[in-house]
């Protein structure tokens, strides 16, 4: 394994082998650049470009994409041009190169300690669907609302559900979570709906794939072999949710204000690439899927996921696991949900998020969201020092982590993490309003 | 009323009183520029801009958003730039004014003939959301696929339900519509799914705001007072419906693959300025809206909305008027959707889509979609000079029409049309997934 000139700690998320794709604005209000993360280093993609050194031609042309501030022109370009531009990063910063490392100024310009800048969403999505591709999560949630005798609805193991999320709810990593407002069933059938902030605030430990490449036309679906090159890299994603809310909203029509006050996601893209050598095979499937979901070779990256919840006031000595889970539990990979999703002819974008649902693993500490850990807030979850949580409280901090193991001849790798404190709601118009 | 030196025939859509907003190209690949209709010409803003005349100062300040190829940053702005602008262009397109009337070589750059021009899409949409706000096609619905004595979901008069839409379906109207494939239920339960075009293709006559104003932070949301500020303006728009889809994916998400194939909306933006006129008292609501869906005075414009089919092959003089409505039927208003949409904090953007969902009207002919009138299927519809559908054919053509009727003193208008005319889907890469 290649080794940089800029140190990286060992055991570091972001090694050589990673450079997950980023945008960080210096100072406050600043532009944003886009960026790669190396150790605890951010390398600025713009300055390499203003010296000269992302100008790769072929797929890359000049690299003017590179100045822009979001990452949705260089995902557009497409495979070609990502493996350029990975190879051509990836030497920049090898050790044994002397073309940036001997270069003082350009150094100095390009290369950030990462605790200088701030991240922001390194991309505009276009459409954030969410999909609900955990087979165990499935099922507790339909043993929790539905027939126990028939957890899972007869079309989830036909084609992956997924349903239209917010994009404008898309947020980075360190963004607050104010609880939300909503309405809620009536205490007694046919009484007046409950209005206030939401009593069962909840997170879903999910991850989920950034589009890349040319949209596809308008009625032309993307085969499902074909679909891995749509898919740039991955994020980290907690599709936080108002329980309460969703219950009451969600017939016919599904989750709307329940879900659509936030959705952060960790602030580095990890690129398919990065992860190919963490491919784990994927869950067989019963019954065989349908021909246009029937993938050569079904794998998904080997992704152990942890949600942590750091409860109000205690700091993150006290901060508490709750979930233990990886990828590759999900039942549906990827490719197939994007072939599934624009089977009917459904335009992807370039910057277009796709979440795989709550990933919820076997097990006792596999529960993906707080209400399959609590079954719907029966069980309380005790916490580390004591305390306990049905919900989140406000206060209380949520991070999700994900990280490749290290295996022989295979460096390990991560995603950082997509964190967020829960704050309260207290505006006077608001209280007005209540 | 006012007059333009430009002439308007008699009944036009588009009289002086209304001007609204789109976006045109010259000639193949051409950039978009912003522009009003009048008549049948189409006045541009950009070359407006450019002789001077759009510099306006104040919340407008040098007019620079007249350039862009979207109205996104002119619909930033907010009320009274959008005031500012609309007595500026109807200062210079009067008869009595010889501002722009006297200057032949910009009225010969900004002025055109409407065939001679293409429209696309005047904004980019960063959410489209849509509702299900007609009490007749909700009770309709109901009634097809719930208990029939029960057919309103217990939400359906406590909140507007609703849903998000997929952004990159949208397109204008005139763009054909490629018959989606997808999977749909088994013949038995627990058989293996079909899968192919679908055999219900359905359309859904529509409305819908298009948002402005600098967006909510998040976490605030829009007071149901204050979200008429919101509104820029409205669309006629068609939500093509794959029916047999829909049913088969959409528990317990909502609807997916069956809608986000296509979505099309009449190419000019009616200024909710131009139907303020035109406002009528919206039905009564029962039970009594929560607090925060409690709007002051409570309107919707009185659109008269027609759905006409022109059946494959048959030509324009076998067109079918086969929905009569009116926008003033819906039980929600466009200020009460916007004022649900966000009180659990989601962020509203200029440019944003939000639809009231089928506009039915109570009546043998005020069905807004085939579903409706057909009931499911059951009872096909006749087409004028013989023929019927059950459900849209290739070749059919689908045409939306708005029209506010002129009364003493105030003059019509109208929203010229959403079309769109189904077409097969067949590449041979289509044919081999089969």
């Amino acid at each position: 394994m290649a080794s940089s000139f800029i140190p990286v700690p060992a055991g570091s998320d972001f090694p050589l082998g990673n450079l997950p794709l980023g945008a960080v604005v210096r100072g406050a209000g600043g532009r944003p650049s886009l960026a790669v993360a190396l150790g605890d280093s951010v390398v600025d993609l713009k300055a390499l470009h203003v010296a000269g050194l992302l100008s790769l031609g072929g797929p890359v042309g000049d690299g003017a994409c590179f100045t822009h501030p979001t990452a949705n022109a260089f995902l557009d370009l497409g495979p070609d041009a990502w493996a350029l531009t990975r190879a051509a990063l990836t030497r920049l910063l090898t050790a044994s190169e002397g073309v940036l490392r001997d270069k003082g100024g350009v150094r100095d310009a390009a290369i950030l300690g990462a605790s200088t800048v701030s991240n922001v969403l390194p991309m505009a999505v276009g459409d954030y669907t969410d999909f609900y591709c955990s087979r165990v999560h499935a099922q507790t949630c339909g043993e929790l609302f539905r027939d126990p005798e028939a957890a899972l609805n007869p079309n989830w193991s036909r084609l992956p559900v997924g349903y239209g999320g917010r994009a404008s709810s898309v947020a980075v990593s360190g963004t607050p979570i104010a609880r939300p407002h909503g309405q809620m069933a009536p205490a007694e059938p046919g009484g007046t709906p409950r209005f206030g902030p939401t009593a069962k605030l909840d997170f879903e430990l999910e991850f989920a794939a950034v589009v890349g490449g040319p949209p596809n036309a308008r009625g032309a679906p993307v085969p499902v072999d074909a679909a891995a090159a749509r898919v740039y890299g991955y994020v980290l994603m907690n599709d936080w949710s108002a329980r309460d809310v969703q219950a009451w909203e969600s017939v016919p029509l599904g989750p709307f204000v329940g879900k659509s006050f936030a959705t952060t996601v960790s602030p580095w893209i990890v690129a398919a690439a990065a992860l190919a050598p963490h491919a784990a095979p994927a869950p067989p499937q019963d019954p065989a899927p349908l021909a246009y979901l029937d993938e050569r070779a079904r794998t998904l990256p080997d992704v152990a996921l942890t949600a942590e919840v750091v409860p109000a006031g205690r700091g993150a000595r006290a901060a508490t696991t709750v979930t233990e889970s990886n990828v590759r539990h999900l039942y549906w990979t990827f490719p197939q949900m994007l072939a599934h999703h624009t089977v009917g002819g459904c335009v992807l974008r370039a910057g277009d998020l796709v979440g795989s649902g709550t990933v919820s693993a076997p097990g006792a500490r596999g529960a993906g969201c707080l209400l399959e850990a609590t079954a719907d807030g029966a069980r309380p979850l005790a916490l580390r020092g004591g305390g306990s949580r049905t919900w989140l409280l406000d206060g209380d901090e949520v991070v999700l982590r994900g990280r490749c193991a290290a295996r022989e001849g295979v460096e390990g790798l991560g995603f950082g993490c997509a964190r967020g404190v829960v704050v309260a709601r207290a505006s006077a118009r608001e209280r007005a309003l209540q």
